[in-house]
């Protein structure tokens, strides 16, 4: 596909040369994110630096009817950022300045290409985080996690990226440019479209500064514990978080995920399931709060429960968990990796996990299990090879089971990754007639149609 | 104005006699709220007792263009309750049953009729709550909460009422029937369309059922500081909140509003601005809270600082917060109570605090100045007899004044109230262009305009 010549004219009019690529190796680079989508070329990729250039290519887009899909780190994983091949990459890179911090009022102002690891070493100087901690975010930008509403392994205690996100300015598809929010706390001032936003997946508008809420850095606790079955530490998930204890963060890790960190890192763990806790808070509190979940792995048979007692001892132990997929890349590099995330009830959670390996048992396929349990998260993957095809869709067939699985139990088809490519027919089935409502929302916003379209929706360009 | 007769017909089909009134007492019962909006008697009174007739009436509406305005407790402050003289109400007041308590999942489900303390009531046996803690909550429900995002006493540690639902059900202007959300704890699967409805006044949609996301009962205690000036005690909010203490409560009371309760309870407590804080969680953690706040209050000059030590004495310090709007009623019934609920940035809250005070002197009202001071809110009051069109005038005056030096600090028109009819003016000017936003998205889920109109925006109906 080539692109439209009036186009690419006035796109040169609105941005300087360095702003935009039309070079094949570069569009390539662009093609796809981290999901197992196929790519697909853009047709330009464009890098804008204000606000304002942002607004003024969605404007021209929407003149044209050129699609424009927005991209941050590219980290998303359910093909949210893989261009259309007849539109255009707008990468916010570029936009890559925290503008203000604000330790009085626990804020932030920034672009939203700032990378999450970059944002929260400056905000380290004041003693603040920005907390959901996703497990990409050495790659992951705020603009991003914002598209896609991303969790993390602190989401459990202190809210996803929606509930951390106070103001954003957003370009419309129409090439206006608007503020949304209010940097008070809490507000009943109109319909709420920060949150409207935030997980949008880039289909209602492209953000292009955000003011988000901030925690104070608190006091943390890394521990480990080893379960002999699956089950027990699925239900040690369950009773902690009845308990009235509310972990930092809590994840689930499978025999198999652990053999897959072995074998990358030359580690010897005992290929067994295990729990990683962070506790924060307090002193006190946090030493209540250990004490009292060593002694519910205890009574639920754990053979072993260590908390971490320096700083390395505590990196190694998240490394065992943050380091699952870039294992499982290395490994089997050639091979296509499925991945689940669905969220349960907590009360289904050991019930959800079971089935998600007896899941795997079923379609005879090799699959390891983890995830932010205390939130009732569970992410799967399985690995196939792109040649055998029997397996590649017995593995998709098991990855529908589980959504189904999840629904029938009041879940979620996707807890952080969202819909984007992958997971369209889950929408619906999630949904129902609610999806209505979501495309009028979209036409009304969007009446072109030129927003990441085929993302979320199958058929939102009229 | 007479309901239309064919209209009326129609209605009489679908409702139960009793299911119905147009009786002039009943509709003049109905034609208002707590707010100081003059009264318009609407054309009738339904109260279905189903979400299936709910929706019926509301498909019926909108063949017909009737407005309907739904209404739960009627306790709304900003006219969001006063129905259209050409319209009618739809009360929930008989779907009010608790459908069911979820324990192991920290959630309930119930229909939108049920009153705050009735809820929290039930939950108890549970020891669960629902936390943000209204004052007017024997009066409340939990679908009128929802209509207004409702905050409260204990929004400032467990989030405000969009921060506790999970799923709706929901009938909209054209008589479908859906339902919105999932009971995961968190879900990136398509937009935020609960979060959208939370706070949207009625204008989107008519909630007929509810998911809420619960917490369990926190030990407590209740604390009072006495301050000199409104200074240091607003200064002793900024200190404490950035403190890393998160209080389950932190309210502020002026020297008027005390003298207010005094001569409404025959009390005797000294007239000077006054804290009442709640500190929840870890015995151990709460004691260490109380010290650090003491600490605090004191070193800002603090005379006196209690912790309640009998649940009668508890009661009677939350009585001095919660009873202030009843005994300005009490002590002024025929004056017309002119109320602001703006929130600022916590560093701005203490030279908040002081405008309002300021302005009170400006204009020559006499002002009582409270409310959820660790949010940032500010609610005022000041008392006008109908008869003083200038002191009315002038009240009007000085809460546009406050609004605006609100907003020119980054804050909200409204924390807690909503819109409404009283504060449309400030909805513009709060957030500018987005407020078109937020009228494409009416006109996409409500095209007729039949859903609570005149409310929020002044000309949505085409």
């Amino acid at each position: 596909m080539n692109i439209p010549p009036a186009f690419l004219a006035e796109l040169q009019s609105l941005l300087p040369p360095s702003a935009f690529s039309l070079q094949p190796a570069v569009l390539e680079s662009y093609a796809r994110d981290e999901s197992s989508q196929p790519a697909q070329t853009p047709l330009a990729v464009v890098w804008p630096e204000t606000a304002e250039q942002v607004a003024a290519v969605l404007g021209l887009c929407n003149r044209h009817r050129v699609p424009v899909t927005a991209r941050g780190g590219g980290s998303s994983l359910e093909g949210n950022a893989v261009p259309s091949p007849d539109g255009i990459v707008l990468s916010l890179e570029r936009m890559n300045k925290i503008l203000e911090v604000l330790p009085q009022d626990f804020q932030c102002r920034l672009q939203p290409g700032v990378i999450y690891d970059d944002l929260n070493r400056r905000l380290a100087r004041d003693g603040l985080f920005f907390a959901p901690g996703p497990s990409s975010g050495d790659v992951a930008t705020i603009g991003g996690m914002i598209g896609n509403n991303a969790g993390g392994l602190n989401a459990l205690r202190y809210g996803v990226t929606r509930d951390h996100v106070l103001r954003l300015q957003v370009a419309l598809a129409d090439g206006s440019l608007l503020w949304f929010g209010t940097r008070a706390m809490k507000t009943s001032s109109g319909f709420d479209l920060v949150r409207l936003m935030v997980g949008s997946e880039g289909l209602l508008g492209v953000v292009t500064e955000i003011v988000l809420r901030l925690h104070g850095l608190p006091e943390r606790k890394t521990a480990m514990a080893r379960f002999e079955t699956l089950e027990a530490a699925a239900q040690a998930v369950f009773e902690i978080m009845s308990s009235g204890i509310v972990p930092g963060a809590l994840e689930l890790i499978d025999e198999n995920s652990i053999a897959h960190i072995n074998r990358y890192k030359g580690w010897d763990w005992p290929e067994t399931p295990t729990l990683i806790f962070e506790f924060h808070g307090a002193p006190s509190g946090i030493a209540e709060e250990v004490e009292m979940a060593r002694e519910i792995c205890a009574g639920l048979g754990a053979s072993y429960f260590e908390v971490a007692e320096t700083p390395a001892r505590r990196e190694q132990l998240w490394a065992g968990r943050k380091e699952i997929t870039n294992a499982e890349k290395a490994l089997y590099p050639d091979h296509i990796m499925l991945k689940g995330d669905i969220a349960v009830p907590l009360s289904h959670y050991a019930a959800a996990v079971q089935k998600a390996q007896a899941l795997g048992e079923q379609y005879g396929l090799a699959v390891s299990i983890f995830g932010h349990a205390g939130d009732g998260n569970i992410h799967w993957h399985t690995l196939v090879p792109p040649s055998d095809a029997a397996a590649l869709e017995r593995g998709e067939q098991a990855a529908a089971d589980l959504i189904r699985y999840a629904l029938s139990v009041g879940g979620t088809a996707t807890a952080e990754h969202g819909i984007g490519l992958a997971k369209r027919a889950f929408l619906l089935e999630e949904h129902g007639a609610a999806v209505e409502v979501m495309k009028r929302i979209k036409q009304a916003l969007d009446p072109n149609g030129i927003l990441n379209p085929g993302k979320m929706f199958f058929d939102e360009r009229g």
